[in-house]
């Protein structure tokens, strides 16, 4: 079916649209995510029929081939690299910087921006490259310094690890007086130019923020920018109406004499507006920029075509809706107007800052105003976490029951696992994305921290070998990630004890408490105590925030080593995940989601006094804990833990197969 | 007895000296910190004769009295302010900041840098003015606020909160484009001066480096430099000779291509020399200026009057001594020669900086190289510091044996308790000074964290409370730092709650075990979690670094909330002092100090296993302490701390009256 008939049909079936619009649709469409399901289907209508539906669905894959973007080549083809140098030299650049960050600064990217993976064949999720007009490099994490070797033209390009020999080395090294170096000011912010920019300095060279990006201009077929529904995140999920989150913002702006505040974390929009989208993976994110003005206005700043029926009456009168392209504009008419204008150094890009100086604005740097309030989530936002929780809770529960006997029939591997984990998720209704693509592994992939699991590193899961497995849902009503560590058959002594240990850890983060004041830096050692005993540790943070089914890492809350300057506070959800790893034998994490609250009777001091409620519900592991190195108060929780587990998940139990679940989960959360 | 007369009889006795030199040199000795002893009199000669000596003793009281600095007056004299107004006119500046730093940057500063109580009565430890032709505004911290006012006349000077109102504010309020900002570059360093140079910036004045200090102008009789006697830190105590330190910083230097490094901390020289003085009080320093060469020779910039006999002889020839007068002399031959010279910006006056800047050298921005190695002691130092602080623990046992007796007879006050603590530590051979004024607090005096008994505030020890006491002794074997907190009476529930979760912090640190990595901000949260528990914290940090026979306080270890870089390392003495304070009502602190030792045999993973080895030995008084609350590796813990007391403390008893002090010792240190 051409685009052209597929427009007469739905035309015919009371959805009238033209192949060119048709075309231009489908492109945005299949710019986004993989569906998961049919629901991508209201950008072209709502109420389709089933048999027009079911067209859509096949047209949609043939699309997919047709617009197949090359990505996935690699090495990247030379010719990209030309290209890009030709455009280099028509922009009058000799050495240009390329980014793995869009210009929304968020965890994924859309596909219209891999732009370090078309130039160079390099698929990780952090890089950069820099080109000159006769050398390349590319600069890539511990994670992958195996990978880029596999996925890079090692003779164009030289790999270099991104904090040991950075790019702001290369910029000394590599360039002097003669040089004038590219940047694309949408997609670096004010913080993260700076070095860059001393660099350039340094060497003498001339920094140069180009009006178009060299790989775009060279990039024949580039995907569209994603077209992804954005619908309403109602007020049952929400707890607090867009209206009033505006007026609150809009009054701390007016007592700062602050006229509007750039906005461009989507996360900080979607939560501003209380919408939810699908441009990327694993978030439910409309990218889009935003103003937010003293009054309590708003501008939006997106492709209209993806408000779906039913949102613009929910974003109301105050929000006025304007293409994407218009934001510039209307930073300019800010910085004309000489308003005192808030944007964000750490999150807004350059561009927003050049635009609103060039035309006149005070710039008022400061966080993103959507960030605190946003962290601290609602009554209703807690309620609704809980519940996502529990439903999670059981689906994890169903995996845990269903995964030993599985693996002692044999057959079942780190993907076919995450498979099956994802398919009892994917028994909520309310679940529309995993949070994040699942972390697999068995044996020695569980030592790599951020292992994701591909057919090429696929392993079998083995008895004799612990099965890490960390992974979670975004549901309507909640986020959730968890880890589990199992033991397939018997665990060594040394597994129980470093296993023991990190629970000790686990605990200890679990039960804290604390006056008001406190950061996440202070409480991270807290979970590393049993571990540092014996001189061992663990290379990652200790928890991360969690939005409210929003992206599964947000800030400004974290309990991590890095110091801190953000207090926690009562409504703040937070992992809870120390990990031992073991090089090239095992690795170990024991990850549950934790929320701030306070206990004012309880508090001896004149500061409130904090501590955390824990949300994520599944058994951990008994056959790996060693008793003897648990003391009282640790035996007590962890039994009063799995008490909770078996009284909340054995209520989400009740779909006919579930028996042997029951069975299991009685005997998992016994006393030890 | 006139200085002529005097001249003349050491003259008759061998000890040939004119009146005019001997005028200087007395002005010099009354420079310094008051004679504990009669060790000064070798800067006039050795061996004298004890009827000279008894002459001498005489006149110093005399020419003290003759050579009174008005530094005690407060509020001071208007004209002081008046006379270094017209000094800033006649140096062309409008504004004038005046810090209560001196040139080396050290806690304690000499008479004659008392610049700040010279020009306005304050006499706090910590503190800064700042003046303009028609205002002064004085700019103290929350521990001074209401001494700031009883001292200063605050018609004259506003006073301002250091942190909340600081200077950088003041110098935007008041300054603006006709302004000239005068600093005395001796007196800040480049780190330091930075906020102050933003700030005049910011408010388009200038910031003029000041040849001369307007104060020291018009300041008529302001005391001479000290001059205390310096005396070589003999091999068994320093364990390292000199030339052997000399040549392992150099070597590191020349691996950096570094030519030289500027030396200003006094206690790195003191170290790297291998000697000690006495310029200030409380610390054996020689205050003093040194340029360390990548070939390992020093040039020493000191007052060659200091050098009493053998000292050169101990310096050796890889040391050339030349008048302080000479340094910036130096610093323009480095200059000229275009050196890499090293120069630490948090120690090294901003003089430093400009003088070599100007000559040509290239500035090497670093830490001073002194002071890692100082903070990593030897086996002789640790050796000799644990022998000093079982004597020590001896002296603290004799006075906590003494004083509930004296308590209950009455008469006993904070500055008599003092008085008797520091009189059973000078029954010690060994000790030279104090290593800070002893904190001395009964009730609510206790609550004040850096309280100093004056008359004005002395108060009776008295019965149902509790009795503060931080004190320590520079030894020639190593400094010491104790704070014990006593019950008078029958301690309150909630005092006995508090001092149990103090002491509970306590044992946290005293035996945490680590990697190799950990730095002191991640170890601090350890000593507050139990009063964090209940919703209670303590206002500063936990733990600082110690010096043998130095610093009571160095760097770069601490442990503390704020971030540190720097990881702990085998060698590093600090104190372990935990506490909990309730305005108006009590204080509490438990404070030992404790070495960071390597446990080779019990690391587990690949990096060294570090903890802490206790050294300070003094019961803990057991009527504080509520059983319920200590678990049960608490309570061994303490159980073994008081065997190790009892056993250690008692080979000290000796003297003829300890009798008593043993039955007290016997009862302090039961199990409980």
């Amino acid at each position: 079916m051409t685009v052209a008939e597929l427009a007469a049909l739905l035309t015919e079936n009371g959805h009238p649209i033209d192949g060119p619009e048709l075309d231009s649709l489908m492109r945005g469409i299949v710019a986004g995510p993989a569906a998961l399901d049919d629901r991508w289907m209201d950008l072209i209508g709502a109420d389709l029929k089933p048999e027009v539906k079911q067209q859509l669905d096949g047209f949609r894959s043939g699309f997919e081939s047709d617009m197949a973007t090359g990505l996935g080549i690699a090495p990247a083809p030379l010719d990209r690299l030309e290209k890009t140098r030709a455009m280099m030299r028509s922009s009058g650049v000799t050495a240009l910087i390329v980014p793995r960050t869009d210009e929304y600064q968020g965890e994924y990217v859309s596909m219209r921006a891999e732009r370090l993976q078309w130039l160079s064949g390099f698929a990780g999720s952090a890089g950069a490259a820099a080109l000159k007009l006769d050398s390349a490099a590319i600069f890539v994490d511990g994670r992958y310094t195996l990978q880029v070797r596999d996925q890079v033209n090692t003779d164009v390009f030289t790999v270099r690890h991104i904090s040991e020999e950075p790019l702001t080395a290369w910029i000394e090294e590599m360039c002097d007086a003669s040089d004038k170096v590219g940047v694309d000011p949408w997609l670096h912010t004010r913080n993260s130019i700076k070095a860059i920019h001393a660099a350039v300095d340094k060497a003498g060279a001339e920094l140069v923020l180009l009006p178009e990006n060299p790989i775009d201009q060279a990039w024949d077929n580039q995907p569209s920018a994603p077209l992804a529904a954005v619908r309403p995140h109602e007020i049952t999920y929400s707890g607090e109406e867009s209206a009033e989150k505006r007026t609150k913002l809009a009054d701390g702006l007016k007592s700062k004499g602050v006229k509007a505040a750039v906005l461009t974390a989507s996360d900080s929009i979607a939560w501003l507006l209380n919408v939810r989208g699908g441009d990327v993976p694993r978030c439910p994110l409309p990218l889009s920029f935003a103003v937010l003005h003293d009054d309590a206005q708003v501008d939006w700043f997106i492709d209209p075509r993806k408000l779906v029926a039913g949102v613009t009456e929910h974003l109301g009168n105050g929000v006025t809706v304007a293409p994407i392209e218009e934001f510039s504009g209307k930073l300019g008419e800010l910085g004309k107007a000489g308003s005192a204008v808030l944007a964000d150094p750490a999150s807004c890009p350059l561009h927003v800052f050049s635009v609103l100086e060039e035309a006149g604005a005070t710039i008022v740097e400061g966080a993103d105003p959507c960030t605190l309030p946003k962290a601290m989530k609602n009554k209703v936002e807690l309620a609704g976490t809980r519940d996502a929780h529990r439903r999670d809770g059981a689906a994890v529960t169903r995996f845990l029951a269903w995964l030993p006997g599985a693996v002692a029939k044999g057959g079942v591997t780190e993907l076919s696992a995450s498979d099956a984990l994802q398919a009892f998720r994917f028994r909520d209704e309310k679940i529309r994305d995993l949070s994040f693509d699942t972390i697999s592994g068995a044996g020695p992939d569980g030592a790599i921290v951020h292992y994701r699991v591909t057919p090429e590193t696929d392993r079998p899961l083995a008895e004799g070998e612990l099965y890490l497995v960390d992974s979670g849902g975004q549901y309507l009503d909640g986020t959730t990630d968890i880890t589990r560590t199992i033991a397939l058959g018997e665990p060594s002594v040394e597994m129980r004890d470093r296993f023991t240990r990190v629970l000790k850890g686990h605990i200890a983060i679990a039960t804290a408490r604390f006056p008001k004041g406190v950061n996440g830096s202070q409480l991270d050692p807290l979970a590393r105590q049993h571990l540092w005993r014996v001189g061992l540790d663990y290379d990652h943070g200790t928890g991360h925030g969690v939005g409210s089914y929003l992206n599964v890492h947000e800030g400004p809350q974290r309990i991590a080593k890095m110091p801190s300057a953000v207090p926690l506070a009562p409504g703040m959800i937070l992992s809870n995940e120390p990990g031992f790893y073991k090089t090239g034998a095992y690795g170990i994490r024991i990850e549950n989601l934790i929320v701030v609250e306070e206990y004012p009777e309880l508090a001896e001091g004149e500061k409130p006094l904090y501590g955390f409620e824990t949300i994520t519900f599944a058994p951990i592991d008994r056959n790996l804990i060693e008793r003897g190195l648990l003391n009282d108060e640790e035996v007590d929780w962890l039994n009063a833990y799995h008490a909770k587990v078996r009284e909340i998940v054995m209520l989400q139990l009740t779909d006919r197969d579930d028996g042997p679940v029951r069975a299991f989960l009685e005997e998992a959360t016994k006393p030890i």
